[in-house]
C-alpha cells in the first residue's frame, strides 16, 4: 500500500510519459520505499525528495557502465502500478538551440528524452556511470540508452522525470525522431543457447556449472562472455594495432606483422572476471552490477605474440624503464561518444620474461572468436579478465594507470563497512592479481543424491591469481566439521608450469561415501595457493559495494533420498 | 586415577631409572591416557602397547628437531606420579663393542643412556625428528639430547624405557662419563629480559605485543629470535663464504670481500616465523612445535651484497639458468654429527632484479647481533623467515631443492583433516612466501577499558608475503558484525615500495568511539593485500598438525568498566 501510495503521488506530481516494462517494478519499488522513508511532502517542491537516502538507493540500484542487474527482471514478481501517460505537459516549449545552450555544469546540463526537456545538472553527480552522462548534454539520451540496456527499466525513467524542465518544440522534435538510432549491437555473433545470459546489451553470459567442469579446456563457444560495449566489427585486412609511448614514435602493426614478425607463443591460461559469484553477495546485502554465479571463470590456450617482444620491437629498453610505470590497453569497442574500453596493467608484469602476457590472435587453436576479441586481444595471465582487453587497438607505455572509467573507479574492492555514501575510489588499488578462488560444479545446489549410491562425487575448480599454483583443494561434506582432501587434476599433455607461472586452474573431484546418518549434506570447498593463500569461510565480511572478489568457501546443499523401492 | 593406574603399571612393567622433571607431566599424562585407551595387558609384552593412537600421541607430543613444548611447562600444574628409580636391572650387561656393532636397521639400533642399553630399532621410524636419531646410533644419546633440550621431559624417558635391553659394562661406562658432554649453548649471547623465551635451547623468544607495535623498525634487541641450534661462534677474518654449484668452481669470498667488492643494498624487510601465532592452533587441538603468541614477527633494515650480484660474479648466467631451479643456504649452526640447519629458495626469487635477496651483514644500520647470523645471513624478502638462513657458510646453485629436514619434512601446511598417521610431507610445497597476516598488539586480550575514556585505541600489525604490500586493514569491535577500515602507518623517511617490492609490514591504528550498550568489546581486525588476498575467518578450518600459517582473523576480547568514582 505504501508502494502505491507513493507512485500516486509521483505521478500526481509529475505527469511524465511513462512507458511500462513489466521487468523493472521490483527495483523501482525498492526505490520508492527508501524515496517515501525519507522524503517530506512538499516545500521545495519535487527534488526535495532526493534525500540522502533515496539517493544512495539509487546509485546502489542502476548498475554503471555496461552493467545491468537483470537477475532482479527474474527474482521478483512485478508489482504494476498505472501511471496515466500524458503527451505533452504545460510546461515551457524549448528548441534544440536552448537546450544546446546548456551542455556544462556552469551552465546547467540539458538533455531530451522522446520530446521531453530535462535540466539534469543535479543528477550530474548522482549517476552511477560517472560524468559519462555529461557525453549527452545539450542533446538526446536516446543514443546512450540503446547502448546502455541498463537504462530502460521504469525507475529510471520515473528518476528522470523528476527533472523535467520543459518540452521540445515540435519541429525539432521530428527532426530529432528522423535520425535513426540503430541498435548497436545488432551485429554482435550468435551465441551459444547452452549460455546463462546475465545481460543481453552488452552481452555478458557463463556456461552451466556442471558443463564447465567437464573439460580442462573450456571450448571458446561456452567461455564465460564479459563485454562492456557492442563488439565491434574488425576488418583483419585492414586492422592495425598501434603501440604509443616509446622513443621511437608510434609503431603501427598489422595482424600479419604480429602472427609473421613475433615468435608465437602459446600460454594456457585460466580468466576470471572479478565479479564472478556475485550473486552470493547479493544474498547477503545488494551490490552493484551482473548476478554472475560460479561460472565467470574459463580456460583456454592462447597464442600469440608476446607483448614484452613487441614493446622491445617498438623500442622499450632501460631508459623507459626509469619512467614508465604501467601499459595501458585501448579497445576497438566503444559507445556512441567514442570512448574506447580501456584498463592497463603494472610495467613489469608487461616486459617480465615471466609475465607471460599475450597479444593474442587465437584461441584454443582458432582464430579468436568474435566475442572474445577477434583479431588482437591481450592475455595477461594470473590478472582479473578487466585488464585481458579485446579488440585490442592501442598500447601504451606511461607513468600513469589508465585513466578509464574500468581502472579508476570499477573493479576495485572495499572493506563491508564502506557504502556509497563513504566510498573513495582513489583509496583502493585496481584490482590485478585475483585471489584464491574454487567452486563446486557438481552436485548443483539443492540437489539430490539417492541413499542407494552409496557414494557421492563431487567436482569443481580452483584457481589463484598471479601464477600462483593451486596446491591443495579441502572438502567437507558436513558444513565445515571434517574435511577432505580433493584430487587435483591438471589437463592432460600439460607440463607441470615454471615456477610462480601457474596460470591454469585445477579441476578436482572428491569421491566419498554418504554418511549413514546424514539426511542432507553441506558440501564446502576451499582451496590454498603455494603462497598458502586461503579462502575466507564467510561471505558478510567480504562483503563490497561492487560485489567483486567474491572467493569464500562455495557450499552446496543436497539432500539425500531414500530408496523407494521399499524392504 | 586411570592415570596413576597406568603410570604404576608402566613403572611395574619397566625397571627404568626415571629422573623427575617438574615441568613435563601434563604432556606425559595425556601420552598415558592414550596409551591406556589403546593397550592391552600383556601378550608381546611391553611393546604391544604401543598402539597405533599412542604412537600417533607421541609424534604430536615430542616436538621435532630443536623445538620444544616449553609451553605445556607453564600452562599445566604438575600431576607427580612416584616410580622408583633402579641403579642397575637384572638385564644382560655389554661392552661398548657391543653397542657399536649395531648401527644400522638391518644390524639393529642400539644406543645407551646413563649406562643403560637399548635397542630403538623399532622406534626409528617413529622418531619425531625423523632418521636424524641414527647419528646416534651404536654410541650414547647425552651428547644429542644435550643439544635438543625437547628430550628432557619425563615421558621421553618413559618411551626409551620401553626399548632397554641390558646395562653398559661398569668399564665402558666410566669410559663414557669420562668424556665431557659441555653444554653447546653455553656460547649463546646474552639476551633481552623483556623477551618472552619459548625455548632457551636453542633459543626462541619473541618481544611483548606492546612493545612491538611501538616502532616501525624492530630494535635488533626484541627481534624475535628464532634458533635451530646453539649460536654459532664465528671469526669475522677467517669466515668464508663459499658460493658452489656454478661453472667457475667454488668461489670462496671474505668478510670484507662481500663488503667492498659489491654494492651496498639496503632493504627493509620483516621476517615472521612459520610458526607465528601458533598457540591460537594449540587452542583448537594440540599440534607440534613451540607455542608462538602474535609476536613471531619483526621488521628490520638490513644492509649487504645483493644475492644476485654474487651469483653473476661467481659465474651464473643463462647457461645455468637452464638447469638450475634452486638456491640452496647451508648454515654454520650444526649439531653434534656436524649437521647444519638447511634451507633453499626457488632460483627465480634468487636471480630476479626485484627478488632483493640480500647476502646481509648489517641489520639496523650494525653489524649482525650474533642471535641473527652474524657475521653474514641471507635476507629473502617477503619469504617465511625459515628460508632466511643465518650465520651463512654455503651457497649451492642446484636443480634440487635443499634436502634438509626443514625444507623436507618440516614448514609445509597440510589440511585440518591430514593427521600424523596420513601425512605424506611429499604432498606439500615447501613454504616459501606466507600469506597475508595481521594481529592486534593492543589492547591485550581480556583487558581493560574504562567507560570515561569514552573511546578505545586498537593497534596492531599487518604483512603479507611475496612482497604484496597490505592495502587495507579492517576492525571491528563488535565481533565481526560491523568493520571499520584502519590507519595505515608505514615508516618514517620510507619511499612507497616499488609494484610487488613491498617487504616491510604496516602498523595501524583504530580511535573508535566505546559503544554505549557495549559491556565487552570482541575485536578483530583483518588485513587486505593488494592482490586482495584475505585472511580466513577461523581457526579451526586452517588448523594443521605442524601448526603453521595461522593467520585467521586475530581477536581479543577487552571488558569495559564502569566509573568507579561514582555519579
Amino acid at each position: 500500500m505504501l508502494l502505491l501510495r507513493c507512485c500516486h503521488r509521483l505521478t500526481r506530481a509529475c505527469p511524465f510519459n511513462t512507458q511500462r516494462h513489466r521487468g523493472a517494478p521490483a527495483l523501482a519499488s525498492y526505490a520508492f520505499r527508501l524515496w517515501s522513508s525519507s522524503g517530506s511532502s512538499g516545500g521545495e517542491g519535487q527534488r526535495s525528495y532526493l534525500g540522502a537516502s533515496w539517493k544512495h538507493a539509487l546509485v546502489g540500484l542502476v548498475a554503471g557502465t555496461g552493467a545491468v542487474l537483470a537477475y532482479s527482471l527474474h527474482h521478483h514478481k512485478a508489482e504494476q502500478t498505472e501511471t496515466p501517460l500524458e503527451k505533452r505537459s504545460a510546461l515551457p516549449i524549448f528548441t534544440q538551440e536552448d537546450v544546446t545552450g546548456h551542455r556544462t555544469l556552469e551552465d546547467g546540463v540539458w538533455v531530451t528524452y522522446k520530446g521531453g526537456v530535462y535540466d539534469i545538472t543535479e543528477f550530474v553527480a548522482m549517476h552511477p556511470g560517472g560524468d559519462k552522462i555529461l557525453l549527452a548534454a545539450g542533446g538526446a539520451l536516446e543514443p546512450f540508452w540503446s547502448l546502455y540496456a541498463v537504462h530502460n527499466q521504469e525507475h529510471v525513467l520515473e528518476i528522470l522525470s523528476e527533472y523535467k524542465v520543459g518540452e521540445l518544440s515540435a519541429e525539432d522534435l521530428k527532426k530529432q525522431q528522423s535520425v535513426t538510432t540503430s541498435d548497436p549491437y545488432s551485429s554482435d555473433p550468435v551465441r551459444h543457447p547452452a549460455l546463462r545470459v546475465n545481460s543481453l546489451k552488452p552481452f555478458n553470459a557463463e556456461p552451466p556449472p556442471e558443463i564447465l567442469s567437464d573439460s580442462y579446456i573450456t571450448p571458446s563457444a561456452i567461455f564465460f562472455k564479459r563485454n562492456h560495449l557492442p563488439v565491434p566489427q574488425v576488418d583483419p585486412g585492414s586492422y592495425r594495432l598501434y603501440i604509443e609511448g616509446l622513443p621511437g614514435g608510434v609503431l603501427a602493426l598489422s595482424l600479419e606483422d604480429l602472427k609473421t614478425k613475433f615468435p608465437k607463443h602459446t600460454v594456457t591460461a585460466t580468466l576470471q572476471c572479478a565479479g564472478n559469484r556475485r550473486s552470493e553477495m547479493n544474498k547477503v546485502k545488494q551490490v552493484k552490477g551482473l548476478n554472475w554465479g560460479i561460472a565467470a571463470i574459463s580456460n583456454a590456450t592462447w597464442s600469440g605474440a608476446k607483448l614484452r617482444d613487441v614493446l622491445l620491437a617498438a623500442g622499450y629498453g632501460p631508459d623507459v624503464a626509469k619512467w614508465a610505470r604501467h601499459v595501458q590497453f585501448e579497445g576497438l569497442d566503444k559507445d556512441v561518444s567514442g570512448t574506447t574500453y580501456g584498463a592497463s596493467i603494472p610495467l613489469n608484469k608487461a616486459v617480465s620474461e615471466e609475465g607471460d602476457v599475450l597479444l593474442a590472435y587465437e584461441m584454443n587453436g582458432e582464430d579468436l572468436p568474435a566475442d572474445h576479441g577477434f583479431p588482437v586481444r591481450v592475455v595477461v595471465p594470473g590478472t582479473v579478465g578487466a585488464r585481458n582487453v579485446k579488440w585490442l587497438g592501442k598500447v601504451t607505455v606511461s607513468a600513469e594507470e589508465s585513466g578509464s572509467h574500468w581502472q579508476q573507479n570499477d573493479y576495485k574492492g572495499f572493506s563491508p563497512g564502506t557504502d556509497w555514501d563513504t566510498v573513495d575510489f582513489k583509496s583502493a588499488p585496481a584490482i590485478q592479481e585475483l585471489p584464491i578462488q574454487s567452486a563446486i560444479t557438481a552436485p548443483a545446489d539443492g540437489g539430490v543424491v539417492e541413499r542407494s549410491s552409496e557414494e557421492v562425487t563431487v567436482k569443481g575448480y580452483a584457481w589463484s591469481g598471479g601464477g600462483r599454483e593451486v596446491v591443495r583443494v579441502d572438502v567437507s561434506l558436513d558444513g565445515g566439521k571434517t574435511w577432505q582432501v580433493a584430487q587435483l587434476k591438471d589437463g592432460e599433455n600439460e607440463a607441470p608450469p615454471p615456477p610462480g607461472r601457474a596460470w591454469a586452474w585445477k579441476l578436482w573431484e572428491v569421491q566419498a561415501p554418504l554418511p549413514p546418518e546424514a539426511q542432507e549434506l553441506e558440501i564446502i570447498c576451499k582451496a590454498v595457493d603455494n603462497s598458502y593463500n586461503m579462502q575466507p569461510d564467510s561471505v558478510p565480511p567480504i562483503w563490497n559495494l561492487r560485489g567483486v572478489l567474491s572467493n569464500a568457501w562455495h557450499r552446496v546443499k543436497v539432500k539425500i533420498t531414500e530408496d523407494e523401492s521399499g524392504e
